[in-house]
């Protein structure tokens, strides 16, 4: 099994914005050691690539399985519908690969401490 | 100095989301231990409190310090020029409180490892 990791933003139309979602990926490639065979990342909408051309980029280069990340903070209908919606016509293209979505980040456990650390120390 | 901590939220039409932020910031609470005086969320948009309602709140609670938390993640508009300018009116009606804007979530140096843990382990 080959697995591959997709970081889904939801893209904007500032492309700085963009850039930093890419940067981000790239800092996550670089954590991630071997853990996953491929990193990328796609974006719901506003900007390249989509949703099914980031997965079909990672299924061409042999992903057999493929996480989708949603990096949301909340649980809106992006996340609940649109993502789902989008990941589900690539497992129709590919029955053959598995197709995961993993919680999306706002519900990750250690999010109140990232926000102290973001916060800063009391001076 | 009575230091107090504000987590902004965009806010949504969604009343789960909102409460979902609440319920973060109860646990950013719970996390913080006496780091700072009082923590509450506030939204930019959408639900309550405003951000000058939730800084008006910790003054009124003898706050004289207050750290203003973006909860975003990525810097758009409204963590460039929305937010520094809902602070600027609290900031003129109180000129003997200190209010600094901490950056923003996504920042965080934490934020790829965050991701690769929200991700799981490769089955």
């Amino acid at each position: 099994m080959i697995h591959a990791l997709l970081v889904v933003a939801h893209g904007s139309r500032r492309a700085e914005s963009n850039d930093e979602v890419r940067a981000l990926t790239d800092r996550v490639r670089e954590s991630a050691g071997d853990r996953f065979a491929a990193i990328d990342c796609a974006f719901l909408e506003l900007a390249p690539p989509s949703i099914p051309d980031g997965l079909e980029r990672l299924i061409e280069r042999g992903a057999t399985h493929v996480t989708v990340l949603p990096y949301f903070l909340a649980a809106g209908r992006h996340v609940a519908e649109d993502i789902p919606a989008e990941v589900e016509q690539t497992r129709t293209m590919h029955p053959n690969v598995t197709i995961e979505i993993a919680p999306y980040l706002g519900t990750s456990e250690a999010m109140p401490g990232l926000l102290l650390e973001t916060a800063g120390t009391p001076g």
